[in-house]
């Protein structure tokens, strides 16, 4: 009996531990609260003028892939660069808020967040407002930013 | 023995129906080929002025969202309409074409799709080109567009 019953348990811990569907509301709530500590970790660094604690949100690989207005970002360190560009120093940092975040598992793996982005800052720097699609990947040390696109709007 | 044998294969099978890893390149490769398809012929639509017909690329459902410069529109109808603002008749559709199609499929139902667009316009419309972000969805008609987050380059 054993023969034949465990290729279908073998089998579907197999499928189970590969790709979890996130199918229960327990597994989806967890994938959304840690989502959302790490963009509010990014946002606290970000405000703090820390632009090295902020990229820690995103994976620190080649695979990082940044679009934006300005084009297409591949890897961590020119995607660091373009932020360090775009953003000189903590007064063009500004004060950053993310609203109306839409987070979507996609698998045990992958998931998908929408939202808005708020900067405030003052002088000789302009407010902005956009929207962002984030592909997030579960990594050993947790989830982390692999695609970004973001856009700012033209009436905000 | 049947009371045995039978949980675990069913949920072997219910697993394998729902959430496939493809993780064989011939998988990757059937996704890939099915999504470049549709957005073959969503091109091929758009070039003969049929908004309706380039439409059929996105799902018909409320869970649509397209996120572009002047904000977020949700569901089927507010797109559709959008669209019909924004490319008023053949003339300002124009000539419509995908470049630099990154396909990634992150699961048994879901892909992502980077990509370019460019838009050739005549007389009072002005040419375009910009990035993609797609959340696709596999459903019983096959791949069609869930998310869609679009926006222009500013020196493309």
């Amino acid at each position: 009996m054993l023969n034949h019953f465990m290729p279908g348990i073998l089998l579907a811990c197999l499928c189970l531990a590969g790709c979890q569907s996130l199918s229960l509301p327990g597994q989806r709530a967890e994938v959304e609260a840690a989502i959302r500590g790490l963009l509010s970790e990014q946002v606290a660094d970000w405000n703090r003028g820390d632009i090295e604690g902020f990229m820690k949100g995103y994976v620190p690989t080649e695979e990082l892939r940044f679009a934006g207005a300005s084009g297409v970002n591949r890897g961590y360190a020119a995607t660091l660069a373009r932020y360090r560009k775009a953003y000189p120093g903590k007064a063009g940092m500004g004060q950053l808020r993310f609203s109306d975040l839409e987070i979507v598992p996609l698998s045990g793996v992958y998931a998908e967040v929408f939202g808005r982005y708020h900067l405030k800052r003052g002088g000789a720097y302009e407010d902005a407002t956009g929207l962002f699609t984030l592909l997030m990947e579960r990594r050993l040390e947790g989830w982390r930013i692999l695609h970004d696109h973001s856009s700012a709007l033209s009436h905000p």
